[in-house]
């Protein structure tokens, strides 16, 4: 996969570090993760094999694998006080703000004192953020305080159990598997170079993931899952979606799921999900949403060479499961959560602190003025 | 001030973009705001002056000064579901964590829901911040609900009088001026960077200001003040100190209040500091710790030709004034948000993602094997 040049602001383009956990735009589709191909992994692995790919850097075999799913259903409950937190944040909360102060009030009750426990605390991330947002969210919204066990093995299947109260449609949570595969890891984007700078003050890793969190949140970056969404749901027909699509860019209007800061051509997260959203349209009463999302992919390309992101058919995916247009960025930390402690780790392993410059664009030296006299 | 040549890993050196806020090592003592000399402010101005000047790019004249005091003051009330959540964080929690918390609690009940609120939410982070440290402290310390409204005019006297129930003296309210305005900008630092690369993504202003909070927790930024404090605190003469210096530095210990990302022979807010912590000796019954802390920076030059960055004086001035070790950090987050919020500012106002590269170092591409077969 060749990609065209890139340069300029954002650093973009440029190095600032090493990793061995993924190269993007590199080689095979476009997206390894410790040297597999994100196809490959999407169609046949489990999210929790991939989580313990990108913290050991190898597939676990059987019985490793059985050992980390049963650890991490083991580590499912929230602690009182945080419960308690997640009570006094209203229903009009943004989800991911809920997602950083749970897991900032976490980092109170549980603090990782020493670096020893950095493992530990990434499983313990791993198995309660599903419980955070699901706990806040059923509490303001249905008023129930819900328990955060469920009997699935999978992080899949424990989200949409939390969810829904029922145990997950065997379909739905094949979905889910791929959508947390497709989310899990991709190199220094804004949200993981955001941890790993925490990381690199040598903070602790609740701080980091706070912290990434709130880069997540952002439109620009995680948020556009739930943008694309909340622009096709207005759209009843693939004729009105091309005529909105087509006002939007004459107004130069930015379309949520589209583009990428080092693809150039496409996104190989795309293809994935889409036949996932694709297949679930075909149960849907909202199958309208699919044939809307493949015109708005057809016209962005035609128009402006701009290809659909990793978000924009999450989209669909997740409306057509039955999942609040509002939590869709927080399915997205449950799964990068994965990729950003694998990097907080590395940056551990070989740490400087991360500190650059800039360049002075402001006034020259001037002397200071006594109050009285300005 | 010519500064040695620097390069290398965590993007030393390297622009990550532009910034009007600030220059460090370029001209004058070695530390600019808007063009101002820090030396000129440190002993002139007041911290609420500073924070003006990083807002608006000018300092205010009187009465521009007196209704941003005013506004200040008037924006101190914690909300209610803020002080539970306070309550519901232990005594032995790391106050960091605890001022992250609050500011993350805070962007739930008072959300940014438009970059028009800039201005007015950073007025209302540097008015609560004092408050929600000073709060929680005291309710897990003391047991006591303390108001978080005040008499004093200035966020320095502010501070000391929520901590210590009782009007600041005004020798140590002036120290803390002198803080606040050393700490309150330093261009491309870890945390504000921190700040900048969530702005990007075009997220809250709470978000980013959790993240800055998040790495200045760390024991290589922000949580050096504490660090020396724990380390000169056990040395009663200037040859004990000596000794165990030179043990440490044997042993390669890391002398904590130390040496500097940018600057190489020294750090102008150091003889700033320091001249009070010596003043503040004169009155103390713990003045050996002045001494202590001189024969520390004699010998660290000595040996080493490292210098004392801001934090190491910070240490001792803060300890003869009373405050609680523990809180040394976050009073240094009182300060900074003013140049975190400036920075998140001008990123927004000229904005691209940051999302840099990294060289890959990990596994060649390889073929997924199904789990029966490892
Ligand atoms: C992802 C994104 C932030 C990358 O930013 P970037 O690296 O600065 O983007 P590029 O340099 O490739 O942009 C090149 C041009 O295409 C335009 N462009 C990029 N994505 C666009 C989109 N989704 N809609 C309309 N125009 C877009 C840019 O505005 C830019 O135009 P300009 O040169 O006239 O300013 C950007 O594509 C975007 O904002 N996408 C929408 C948000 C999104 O889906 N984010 C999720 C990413 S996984
Ligand atoms: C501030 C700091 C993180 C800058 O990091 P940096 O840019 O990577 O530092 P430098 O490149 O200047 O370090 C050069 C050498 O001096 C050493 N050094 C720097 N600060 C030191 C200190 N405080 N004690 C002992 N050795 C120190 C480094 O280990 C390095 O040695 P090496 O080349 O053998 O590895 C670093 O000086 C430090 O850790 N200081 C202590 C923490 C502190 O006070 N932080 C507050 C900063 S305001």
């Amino acid at each position: 996969m060749v990609q065209k040049a890139i340069g300029g602001a954002g650093l973009r383009g440029q190095s600032a570090g090493e990793t061995k956990l993924c190269t993007v735009g590199q080689s095979g589709s476009g997206l390894t993760y410790c040297g597999y191909d994100i196809k490959e992994l999407a169609e046949q692995a489990t999210f929790e094999e991939v989580a313990y790919l990108l913290f050991h850097g190898e597939l676990p075999n059987t019985s490793e694998l059985d050992a980390y799913i049963g650890k991490l259903k083991s580590l499912r409950e929230l602690p009182e006080n945080l419960k308690k937190v997640l009570e006094l944040i209203p229903a009009s909360a943004h989800p991911m703000d809920v997602m950083r102060t749970g897991v900032s009030m976490l980092g109170n009750l549980e603090t990782e004192i020493s670096f020893d426990e950095q493992q530990q605390q990434s499983d313990r991330l791993l198995a309660t953020l599903p419980g955070i947002i699901c706990y806040w969210y059923r509490y303001s919204h249905d008023g129930v305080r819900i328990s955060t066990q469920s009997n699935s093995d999978s992080i899949a299947g424990h989200f949409l159990e939390l969810l829904h109260s029922r145990p997950a449609d065997p379909l739905h949570e094949q979905v889910m598997q791929c959508s947390l595969i497709v989310y899990a890891e991709h190199e220094f984007n804004a949200s993981t170079f955001t941890g790993r700078v925490i990381a690199s003050t040598l903070s602790d890793i609740h701080s980091a993931v706070t912290g990434a969190i709130g880069a997540l949140r952002g439109p620009l970056h995680g948020g556009a899952n739930e943008a694309a969404m909340a622009m096709i749901e207005n759209w009843t027909s693939p004729e009105q979606a091309e005529s909105e699509i087509m006002a939007m860019l004459a107004r130069k209007d930015k379309i949520m799921g589209f583009g990428h800061a080092i693809y150039r051509t496409s996104d190989p997260r795309n293809a994935l999900i889409k036949e996932w959203s694709r297949k679930l349209s075909l149960q849907s009463d909202k199958a309208h949403l699919y044939a809307v999302s493949e015109k708005v992919e057809e016209v962005m390309w035609r128009e402006k060479e701009l290809f659909c992101n990793a978000d924009f058919f999450h989209a669909s995916a997740y409306h057509f499961m039955g999942i609040p247009t509002a939590l869709f960025t927080p399915i997205f930390v449950c799964s990068r959560v994965s990729g950003w402690a694998a990097h907080i780790m590395e940056q551990r392993a070989n740490n400087r602190i991360i500190r650059p410059s800039a360049d002075y664009t402001g006034s020259e030296p001037r002397s200071y003025v006594p109050i009285s006299q300005r």
